[in-house]
């Protein structure tokens, strides 16, 4: 008796995954995490309208979800001042990433990214066989000459940029991703990942004709809306892309209770406001703590602060090792020289005030060990 | 300015989509069906304690799920008498049946299944560009024998049944199952799709080896724990290819809400107890409605009664559209001889008086059009 024969392009693949969740961190502790600052949740929460709404559509949940998400997609579409058939809902921006690579990526077709952006973007690359090249950050940006100029030598059919970035926090005007997507060479389509736009200044966000065939945007309910676990995401792009998606998609995958709080929460963006101005007033004190600790804390458009800690690699990955050792949840960007940094998502007063009793005790701990 | 270049596969899959939802048919209808009773969704909806949980879960929706789904899996693992190992959640059967022909499945590979069984299978399997191979359904039962001799003939690396079947509620012994698995050919995997098996006649469910590599058994929170808008489907199979799903699944796709509710789901047994006695309650009503009036119910196994009208499939699709035009959302087998049925969901007292009122007018006026 055998197993089944797997195809060769999954035969080859890693058996990686692309993070190790806080939970799966928990269980190998011991013990659960005081605070949970490391995969940029928004620790404040959905609207409580959102919240409600799940509650109410509970009760609903044998009734599978509206395959086609109309509702949620009419009232984004007349948000976003697009037609609904601009808009594509599916299972956060990681599903419609997967979607998107399935649609385009064949074995060995070029794909342009920043090294040390998204893995999970690269995760789905991989995992359709598709060829990753790479470009680096400039200044701790991702660099958006670096990757047209690749994405025109590669050929490639997909280049991914973040805007604001994650890991790093920083952010490009509206202006220079406008330049940019006037510039994606032909044949490339731009992934243009938003999902941190909600918490970045205003103008920002570029303005992109709905009919544009060169950029699809993507936008999520988990960040400023704080539902990272309901799985929303959506993306806005020309009509014939986002009729593509219907070609492979997975019809009925939407949860009727994530497309219920996700209407709710967007209707109800006096909590959004609100959550911005606690997600500034955090990141100030967040940066606060760093400074205190003699660190650099980079400028951020996003719900978390990347913190430089001045050394190598090496020594980011021991202040991060005692930080979660003492039992704070964070993250740091993979790929040097970006991983002189941790990533610490904004947090709650308890969350910034254990975050400040630890980070000493860390940085002594890390210094000691160097 | 051109669109993305499509991969080849993906340009020359139709545009057609498996199912056209309730949800649309109501809006094309421009009002509400008043009996839903086509989707083979849990009228009687989930256990309170689920409802409860998912509304608890609705606060903490902030965070992403647990990327293992442990606390689930190990459940899961403890009622089905298996290890972690052994289990694998993911969003619906759908969502791992996706999974899983593209972990085996490249282009030209053969797939054998029935010839009008589940139409989402067939739909992942041609959008990775297997070649399926259908066999006739024998006396309405999805048949065993032919679907191995056809696996056999053309080296299919998937076979599919399920068991009990749908759509017409048909369902093979424990015993049969058995044999058929212990003739699976070598280098083909069975996938056994238990979706209703929480609604069949005790000793439907074959008792299989953990470690058994020539098949995988597909079972789901949305039928009997009346959950399908959660998305939680979970499969059982041996811990090889278990791990490999996560090569290629969305590693944080599933909802933290729908962990939750089935988690809750699972421990309240007396609630599926209670399920139980409700199906087989409404699927003798629903029989007797259909003998009232002249059909033929076929014996089910599950939450639906598949109703021979006595006809050809001409005639039942107009009985079925007789019943869509006066707000009774029914389906229908799409493969003769199967469609001179139709296919009802077991309702509510008011679901199953609002199909015994509308149904002898929707066949009068079948008749009027024959």
């Amino acid at each position: 008796m055998t197993g089944p024969r797997y195809t060769d392009l999954v035969a080859g693949l890693p058996a990686t995954v692309p993070f190790v969740g806080p939970e799966t961190q928990e269980r190998e502790r011991g013990k659960p995490f005081i605070a949970r600052l490391g995969a940029n949740e928004s620790v404040f929460g959905p609207s409580p309208k959102a919240i409600e709404a799940m509650g109410e559509a509970a009760r609903e949940v044998w009734k599978y979800g509206d395959a086609q998400s109309y509702d949620l997609r009419q009232a984004l579409a007349t948000y976003h001042g697009v037609a609904m058939e601009n808009i594509i809902v599916g299972e956060g921006i990681d599903g419609l990433l997967g979607y998107l690579v399935r649609l385009v990526v064949a074995p060995g077709d070029a794909v342009v990214t920043s090294d040390g952006a998204y893995p999970t973007f690269n995760y789905h690359v991989t995992g359709y066989g598709g060829l990753l090249h790479k470009v680096p950050y400039r200044n701790d940006h991702e660099d958006p000459e670096a990757l047209l100029e690749k994405a025109a030598e590669v050929g490639a059919k997909l280049i991914y940029i973040a805007n604001p970035d994650n890991p790093m926090g920083s952010w490009h005007s509206a202006e220079t991703i406008t330049r940019m997507i006037d510039r994606v060479p032909e044949g490339s389509l731009l992934i243009l990942d938003e999902a941190y736009i909600d918490l970045a200044p205003e103008g920002t966000a570029a303005v992109i004709a709905s009919d544009d065939p060169r950029v699809i945007r993507m936008r999520t309910f988990s960040k400023g809306y704080g539902m990272a676990g309901a799985r929303v995401g959506y993306a806005i792009a020309a009509p014939g892309l986002v009729a593509a998606f219907d070609k492979v998609r997975n019809h009925f995958g939407m949860c009727r209770i994530s497309q219920a709080g996700a209407l709710a929460a967007l209707h109800d963006q006096h909590w959004l406001t609100e959550v911005r101005i606690r997600v500034a007033r955090a990141r100030d004190e967040l940066a606060a703590v760093a400074r205190d600790n003699g660190l650099h804390p980079l400028p951020s458009a996003t719900n978390f602060v990347t913190i430089d800690c001045g050394q190598t690699g090496d020594f980011a990955r021991k202040v991060l090792n005692e930080l979660v050792t003492r039992g704070i949840f964070v993250r740091m960007p993979f790929v040097a020289p970006q991983d002189r940094c941790i990533r610490v998502s904004v947090g709650r007063a308890h969350d910034l005030s254990e975050f400040a009793r630890v980070l000493p005790q860390a940085l002594a701990a890390a210094r000691s060990l160097a």
